[in-house]
């Protein structure tokens, strides 16, 4: 998606060889025009799946699903990964390993919301291990629901998440992918090449 | 706001006489097109007061205020409750007790993104102590931020927290205030009485 890429090109700050800062526009500041372009750049890609209902995990993947929501006129669920006072019954969990942050973390999903008869397409704003969309998958697994695919706002190709889920045969619809952050510089992956 | 009130009448679930439950859509799963109109509502009500900026708290937030934002035409900053990885310079950061859960949160914002530039309008969830909203208007000023308001989408007219603000002169437009749980039972209150 060329409209993200400039963005990301023109904002993020390489802050290593693995770590992409996009606090202007995503993951702590929104556009909200972008995630509205970025909403219906998903819609467009899965438009034509049957998807009931988008799955997403708080925080930062909550703008780009609400968007995306909007556009294709079907509710978003985010996943918690807090306990919340008022959710607690029902719940579907899974847990989820930061590789950055060496921690586990249990998200989980109310039973209520996400069901045998939907349809998921779960979004992200990140993808670089793929420890959260397996977490989403394995929640929307023990739903008994569909997956019609992921979609991802920016995945870090040099990591090997991408690779893991469309080796298990999952659809991985990333709007931006990152080959390299060497040298402090953000370099794409052509459109054409995802492996 | 006619629409709000409907939709918690239809889906909030009264959970003793201090807990409403709307997690059907707005705090876990979320219905992407009332959001579109709260957040039309809330540009409608401070349209005429030079807001620059957005700002929330993760997670439930983030998709009104997304939608004001998109509507405004401005971006919004969400405080985050955690610790980020790649968000520790220059950060801003407020006390949030919860009465509800016994708890002291820390909430930061980046300094990068809320300046004395900006006039604000500060967007939550739910009002109900109020302490959420005092800690995102002690990050503003600390941040040298003009405050045009509050927007919030449920006010519990119950608890103390709308009391407290506008007795400080804050500005305090709440969408939907309850007046009582009691008997299990959502009472709102008249939109002309806010008090």
């Amino acid at each position: 998606m060329k409209q993200l890429r400039e963005k990301i090109a023109s904002e993020g700050r390489v802050l290593s060889g693995e770590v992409l800062k996009v606090d202007s526009f995503l993951n702590h500041q929104i556009d909200p025009k972008l995630m509205q372009a970025i909403g219906e750049e998903f819609s467009r890609r899965f438009k034509n799946d049957g998807v009931t209902k988008i799955l997403t995990i708080e925080s930062s993947g909550i703008a780009p699903a609400a968007m995306a929501g909007l556009t294709m006129g079907i509710p978003v669920v985010f996943a918690r990964k807090r306990a919340s006072l008022t959710l607690t019954e029902g719940l579907i969990s899974s847990e989820v390993k930061s590789f950055t942050k060496q921690t586990v973390n249990t998200i989980s999903v109310s039973g209520d919301y996400v069901t045998a008869d939907d349809t998921l397409l779960i979004i992200d704003d990140f993808l670089a291990n793929g420890q959260a969309a397996l977490g989403l998958l394995d929640i929307s697994g023990q739903a008994g629901a569909k997956v019609a695919g992921i979609g991802i706002v920016i995945e870090k190709g040099f990591q090997n998440g991408g690779k893991l889920l469309r080796e298990q045969g999952v659809r991985v619809e990333s709007l931006a992918i990152i080959e390299s952050l060497a040298d402090g510089k953000v370099a794409f992956r052509e459109e054409s090449e995802v492996r």
